[in-house]
C-alpha cells in the first residue's frame, strides 16, 4: 500500500528511529513517499539524505522529498507524523526545572511542565489541522507530540482533523513486567487502560491464556527486584507501588506515589534530562552526517529508540491496510473505560483499522488508582481548555487540579515563571489582561 | 491445537453442517477428539458415523466418540457445541402455530414462539451448566440454541458457566445488503448491533473503507428489487424497511413492520415452516445412512446451510487459537451499546480470542428503532426470567411487553395454550398456583 | 406576589377553569394582571368579561387586559399560559378519526393523533418563544398545549425560553388508584414517573408513610372493581393492567393493552370525542355570556374540570413563590430516571421553585413497562425532531417507531392523509417534496 | 407527633446542644421520649439530670431515661441519634498528631486523621445497626458520627439499617460566604454538592431568585476580606480559593489548597485541637452539674455550637412529620451528582420526608474541583473497605488514594503508628497477619 506520510519535525533526532521503523515495515509500504518538513532547513536537509541513503542501501521503495512550508508538506497526505518540540532542548529543560524549583517534580509530560508543552504544542497542532482541512482534510494525524492525550484532546475538540495519539510506553512497561513477575516478555500481552502515563491493568494473558490470577499472586508476594540486575529505580518501585496496590503499574507512577523523593534525586542529580540530551546531542548531528554520507548509514545515535518509530509505522500500517490490529492508543473514550467521561481521550486497546481506532470495553480502573485518574483527566481538560484559549484563569485552575501540585501559592508562582519563560511559544496567552484577574505576573 | 468438543444434540439434521464446518478448520484442529451426546440413540450413532466416514475420507485428523450421559459426554471438554431443540419439530410447530392463531406472528425465536422455545431450552441449558460446573468448569458453551440471547443471558447470569451465543444471521443479512445496494459482498463489513434477530447498522465498510455515506446515499433513493430476480419477499421488505429508517435492517425487521401482512401469509401457506421439515425429512435419515455407508460420505440434504456449522468451529478456533478475531457475536454489553443496559446479552462486534469475546465500543443505536431494540430487550429480560423461574406471572409480563403483543387478552390466551401443549418440556412451570394469582389456565 | 401572566388562548374552553384556578390563590397572587389573547376576538372579550366580572363578585385583586397581538400579549409577562388548539375541534375531530380508519386509535396525545397535534402546536410554541426572547427573556411558558412533552422537548432543545410541561393526569389517577385499592385519596401520594400519558408507579405514600408492599399486596389480588359503581371501563382495565404488571399504570395505558378492543369501541361508537364537544359547544359561548352578564357569573359549563386550572395556577404559584413545592410535571430528566436520556423530557416528581422544576432521583422505570417508555420516548424524539423540521421522511419514522403503529403501510397511509388534512396548519411540511423521498402523497 | 429518639453517647459535650435543638423544636415533637446512653455512667446521669431541668423549666413536653445497654437503649427507638467518639478526645488527638509528624495534615475527618476516626467508628455503628434490626428494624440512624460518610457508606452497604448522615457544615459556610460576597444571609440558599467535607457549589438563590450570575461576578473580583474583621484565616482562604476556582468551596478546601501552609501552622501552633478542648474540658462537666442543678439551666459552655443540635432535632422532625423539607444531607447518590457513581454517599440537596431523603438532581461537579471530589470519593470507597474488614492492604491503598498522603513511605509510616496506637479500639486489625503480607507493622 503506497501512501504519502508527512512527517513535521523531520529534522530532529528521533528521525532516525522513524526511518528504522519505515524499514522495518518497506515491503507493506513500497511505493510510498515521505515529505518532510522541518523549520531548521540544515536538519531537515541532513535528515533526507539520511532517510534516503538508508532506503537505498536496504532496497526500500521510498521516495524522500523536503518542503519547507507547512501547506506543501500536508498537501494530499494520508498521515501526517509529528515529532517535532516547539521550544526545542531549551523549553524541555524550562519545563524540567522550573517546577523543580518549587517542589514539585519537572517532567516533559506530567505534572505542571508536561503542562507547559502542552500550551507549546497545542497551538501547532491547531494550525496543523487547519492546513489539512484545506489541503488533505481525510488524512490522519499521528501524534507524538507531547503530551500526547492533551494534543489529541484539543485537536479532536476544536478541528475536524482525524488524530490518533500514540505513545510506546505500554511497550517497555510490559516488558518490564515481565522480568518483574519472572514471566516471558514473549506473549506477554497487558491490558493497560487509563490516561497516557497513567495507566493501569489488572487483566494479563500469556500467549492468550488469561493470567490474571496467577499475576495477582505473584504480585501480592514481590519482593524488591534484585539491585545489582536493576541499575536504576524505576523497576524497584514500580514493583512497590504495584504489590501495594495490588494493580499493575506503569513507570510514571513514582511520580505519584514517591513524588518527593524523585523531586529530591532530580535536585541532587543537578542537571536537567534536558541538558544531558543537550551535552549528548553535541556532536550527534556531525554523526549523522558522517553516517548520511556513506553507502549503508547506520546511526547508532539516535534517540527514543526504536520502539517509537515502529509504533508509529505500524499504526499507519493498520490503519493503510485496515489491519485491525490490536494496539494499545490514546482516542475517544465512548465508554471503553467505565469511570472516566465518554468524551475523554483515554489509552485503550483498540482494535485499529482503515477508520481508524475503535476501543474495546474494558470496564472499570481498579480501585486504588481510580481516583487518582480521574483527577488527572480532569485536570488534562483543564490544560487543554487552558492551551486552546490561552485564559490565564483556567491555566491555574489546570495546575491547582494537577496531583502533583494543588497548592494555589505553588500553582501560581509556577504558572507565572512558565508563561514568562516560554512567552515567545504562547501567542495564545498574550491577550489575557492576568493582572486584572488577580493572577500575578512575573 | 487439540481440543475436546462436546456436541450436544449431535443426533439433530444440523450435524452434517457441523461436521463441514470442522472439516473447513481440520488443519487448525488436528488432533481434536468429538464426543457426541443426543437423547436418541440411533440418530446419534448414525451421525457419528458419518462423522467418522467423512473425516476418513478427507483426511481429517478427529476422532469421534459418542457418550449417552450428559456427564459422560460434557467430561473434561473444552467446548461445548449445543445445536439440540428441545420438545423437537413438533415444539415447533406449536411455537409457530399457537401466536398465529390469535393474530401474532408464530416464528422460531422471536415472539411468543421464540418466548416457549426459551421455556422449554432454557433449563436444559441450565443443567448443562450445572454438570459443566462439575467435569468441565472451563468450557466454553457455543450455544446455538435458540433463542441464543435469552438462553446465554439466563445461563450467564444464574450459573458460572462461560458461554458465547451465536447466530450466523448477520452474514446472510450482509450478502443480501450487498445485493440490495449494487455493492460486492466479499470484503463488505457492517457493524450489526443490537439484538439477536433485533440488530441494524449505519457503518458499512467495503475492504477497510467507510462507506457509510455512500450507502446512506444509496438507501435512500432504493428502489424496489427486481421481483424476477427475488422469488421470495424478504429482501423486497428489508428494502423498504431501509429505505423508509435510513438504517440497514435484519431480515427479521419484516416480523416487526409488516407484522400483519406476515401473519396473512402465514395463515394462506397453511402449513408450519416445521411442518414443512418434517416433511422434508421424512427420507432424510434413510438418505444419512446411505451417504454414511459410502467410503466418500456427501449428506447435500443437511439443514440450515454450511454456515452455521462453520461460524461455530471458526467461534471455537478464535478461542482456542487466542486469534482476536473481529466477529459479531452475543454477549454482556458492558458499555459497548449505549442505549441498552451494561449487563444485556447484545449482539455486537467483538474481538474473540482465548478469554472470549470483548466487545467494541459502537456508541448508541440508529434512532429510528433505539425504543423498539430497548422494549425487545425490555422483553428478553423478562422472558430469561420466566424460563428460569416458572413464575407465570412474570411470563404473562413478558408477552404483554413484546411489540408483537403487548395486549393483555392476546398474552394471556398464547400463555394459556403455549404452557399447556409443552407441558411436559417445562417442568419450571408447574409449581405456580397460577389459578391463584389471577392468570387464567386452559 | 404581584405577576403579570399572559394567557395564549384565552378564548377557549378552558378558560372558566383557569379563572377558578386564580381565584383559588387570589390572596397569594393579589395585584397580579391578566393579558389575554386569541386569535378569535369575540370569544377573547367574552372571557375577559367573564373574568373581571367573576374577579370583581369574589373580591380578587387582579387586572384583565386583553391584547390581539402576540407581541403584545407577551410584553413583560412573568408567566405565559398556554391552552390554545391549532386546528380547533375540528382539528381534533381528524386527529382521533384518520388513525381509526386504519384501525389505531385516534386520541388527542398518545399515537399518530398525537404526532399530528403536535406538528399543529410545535410551530405555535416556537413562535411565541421567539417572541418571548424579545419582549420577555425570562418569562416561564407554563405549557397545557398538547402533547405537552413532545411540545416541551421542542421549545427547550430549539429556543432559549424557560419551559414546564403540565398535565393533570397524575392527580386524577392518583383518585382512581384510591379507590380501586380502597385506600383514602386523601394523603395518598403516588411517585408517577415515566413520560406525560405513560407514567408509572411502584412506590406509594400514605400521609408519608410509604405503603408500597401493602399497595403491591393488594394490587397482586385486586378483583374487578364493582361493574355497576364504575361506569365506564376505565377504572377496569387501569384494574387488570395493574394486577397483571404488578405495577400501578395511568389511565392511557389502556390504550397499549387493549388497542384493538378500544378501536373497536371508538368505532362502534360512532362519533369522536371532538364532535361530542362541539355538540355539547353549540349553546356553550351563549352560556357564558349569559353568565358574563350576572353580577356572580357561574360557569357551570366549562371543560377539562376545574383541576387543569388550579394545577397551572399552583404551579405559577410555586414559582412565583418559591415555594419549593413537590409537583409531578414535566422537565428534562438529567439522571432523575436512570432508563430514560439525560436529555428527555420525562414525567417526574420535582421540586418546584423559582428556579423551575429540579427533579428528584427516582431511580429505574418497572420492568414490565421498561421497554414500552423507552419506545414511546424515541417516538417521541423522532416526533419532535418531525414537528419542528417539517421532514416527512422523519415523519414516516416517528409513526413507525410508535408502539400503536409500527406497520409501515398503515404509517405511510395515515401520514398522508394527516399532514394533507391539516395542511393549512403544517406550514413546516410544505417544502419536502416528499413524492421524491420515497414518502407517498395522497 | 411523638416519638422515641435514642441517644448513643449522651454524656458528651455535644448534648447540650442536642437539649437545645429539641427545645427549639419542643412543640412539634411534644409527648416523645429521649433514651439516653453512654458507657460513662456519670456523664450520662448528669446529661440526663440536665436535659430534665431544661426541658422542666421551659415547659417542654419530654421524657428522659437512660439506659445503660445499647439493646435496651435502642428498643423501640424510632430514631437514634449518635454523638459519641469512640477513642474520646485522647483518640482524637492521636488522629491529629500522627499525620502531622509526616508532614500531612492531621484533622478529625479529612486524610489520615479521619481514617483513623473512621477505622474506630464504624465498628460501633455497625453494631448499633445489628443490635437495630433485632430491637427496632423501621428506625432511623441520624448519624453525627465522623466521618459522617465513611459511616454511612459502611453501614448502609453492609447493614439493612435505615442511615442519614448530617453535617452543619453547609449552614456556617454558607453564612460566610454571604459575608465575603456581600449578600445577606437571610434567605440564601446555596446549592453544596459533592462529598462531605468537600462541598462545592456554582449555583446560588437569594430568597428564591437565581443570583448565581451575580455571584460568579462577584467572585471574580473578590479582593482579600478585612484582615481586621476576619480574626482567623479561613474565610481568607475561602475567598482566595473561591476566586481562583470560580467556585464557592467549602471551609476544608484550605487543607488541600493550602496543605503545607495549614501544616506549617498546626505544628507551630504546638497543640492539638483536640488536646485545646480537652484543656477546656477540664472544668466543663462541674460547670453542667452546676447548671444542672439550677431550677433553669443555661449550660453555655456547650461545645459545637447549637447548630448541630438544631440540625438532627430539624431533620428527625422532617422525617416524623413527612415534611417534604429541602434540607442538604448524606445519602446514596443515585444519579444526582452526575460525576460520582450511583451508589456513593454523597452530600446533596434532598427532600427529606417520612420515606427519608430523595436527593434532587443536581448536574455535573464544577470542572476545577471535580478530579479532586472524584479521588475523595475513591479514597472514602477504601477507606469504608478497610475499616469493615480490617485489612492492612486495603488501609494502605486507602491512605495513598487520599489527596493528602499519596506517597507510599508517609501513608505506611501513618497507617503503622496509627493502627499501633488505637489498637484498643480497632478489634478488626487484630487478624491480619500483616507483616506476611509486605506492609510493615511498628
Amino acid at each position: 500500500m503506497a501512501v504519502r506520510i508527512a512527517i513535521v519535525g523531520a529534522g530532529s533526532g528521533y528521525m532516525p528511529g522513524v526511518i528504522r521503523g519505515l524499514l522495518h515495515r518497506s515491503a507493506d509500504l513500497a511505493g510510498s513517499e515521505l515529505v518532510c518538513h522541518d523549520t531548521n532547513a540544515e536538519h531537515l536537509e541532513l535528515m533526507a539524505r539520511l532517510a534516503r541513503g538508508m532506503f537505498a542501501a536496504r532496497g526500500a521503495d521510498f521516495t524522500v522529498r523536503t518542503e519547507t512550508t507547512l501547506k506543501a508538506a500536508l498537501d494530499g497526505a494520508d498521515f501526517v507524523f509529528t515529532t517535532f518540540r516547539p521550544g526545542g532542548l531549551p523549553g524541555r529543560h524550562l519545563d524540567e526545572s522550573i517546577p523543580l524549583r518549587h517542589g514539585v517534580v519537572g517532567q516533559e509530560t506530567a505534572g505542571p511542565g508536561g503542562f507547559l508543552m502542552a500550551c507549546r504544542s497545542v497551538p501547532v497542532l491547531l494550525e496543523i489541522a487547519r492546513v489539512l482541512e484545506e489541503v488533505a482534510p481525510d488524512a490522519w494525524i499521528v501524534n507524538y507530540t507531547n503530551p500526547t492525550n492533551i494534543v489529541t484532546d484539543a485537536v479532536s475538540r476544536h478541528t475536524g482533523a482525524r488524530i490518533i495519539g500514540l505513545c510506546d510506553q505500554n511497550i517497555g512497561d510490559t516488558e518490564m513486567w515481565a522480568e518483574l513477575l519472572g514471566l516471558p516478555a514473549d506473549g506477554l500481552e497487558i491490558d493497560w487502560i487509563g490516561l497516557n502515563h497513567a495507566t493501569w491493568a489488572e487483566r494479563v494473558r500469556l500467549r492468550g491464556d488469561d493470567i490474571s490470577a496467577e499475576v495477582a499472586a505473584r504480585l501480592a508476594t514481590l519482593g524488591p527486584p534484585d539491585a545489582a540486575a536493576t541499575p536504576h529505580r524505576d523497576p524497584i518501585r514500580m514493583a512497590e507501588v504495584g504489590r501495594a496496590l495490588g494493580v499493575l503499574v506503569n513507570s510514571y507512577s513514582k511520580y505519584y506515589f514517591f513524588h518527593d523523593d524523585v523531586v529530591a534525586e532530580l535536585r541532587a542529580k543537578g542537571t536537567t534530562r534536558a541538558q544531558d540530551i543537550m551535552a549528548m546531542l553535541s556532536g550527534y548531528y556531525a554523526g549523522i552526517a558522517e553516517q548520511a554520507a556513506l553507502p549503508d548509514p547506520d546511526p547508532s545515535g539516535e534517540r527514543g529508540g526504536g520502539e517509537h518509530g515502529e509504533f508509529a509505522v505500524d499504526t499507519i500500517c493498520a490503519i493503510a491496510g485496515d489491519e485491525g490490529r490490536r494496539m494499545i492508543v490514546n482516542t475517544r473514550n465512548r465508554g471503553a473505560i467505565a469511570d472516566l467521561p465518554d468524551d475523554a481521550i483515554v489509552e485503550v486497546p483498540a482494535v485499529v483499522g482503515r477508520g481508524g481506532p475503535t476501543p474495546l470495553v474494558m470496564g472499570g480502573l481498579p480501585g486504588p488508582v481510580r481516583g487518582l485518574t480521574q483527577a488527572v483527566h480532569a485536570y488534562e481538560r483543564l490544560a487543554a481548555d487552558a492551551a486552546v484559549t490561552g485564559d490565564e484563569r483556567v491555566a491555574l485552575r489546570a495546575l491547582m487540579a494537577h496531583p502533583f501540585v494543588r497548592s494555589k501559592r505553588v500553582a501560581e508562582a509556577i504558572l507565572a515563571e512558565g508563561l514568562a519563560a516560554h512567552r515567545a511559544d504562547l501567542p495564545q496567552f498574550r491577550g489575557t489582561p492576568a493582572a486584572a484577574e488577580g493572577v500575578p505576573r512575573p
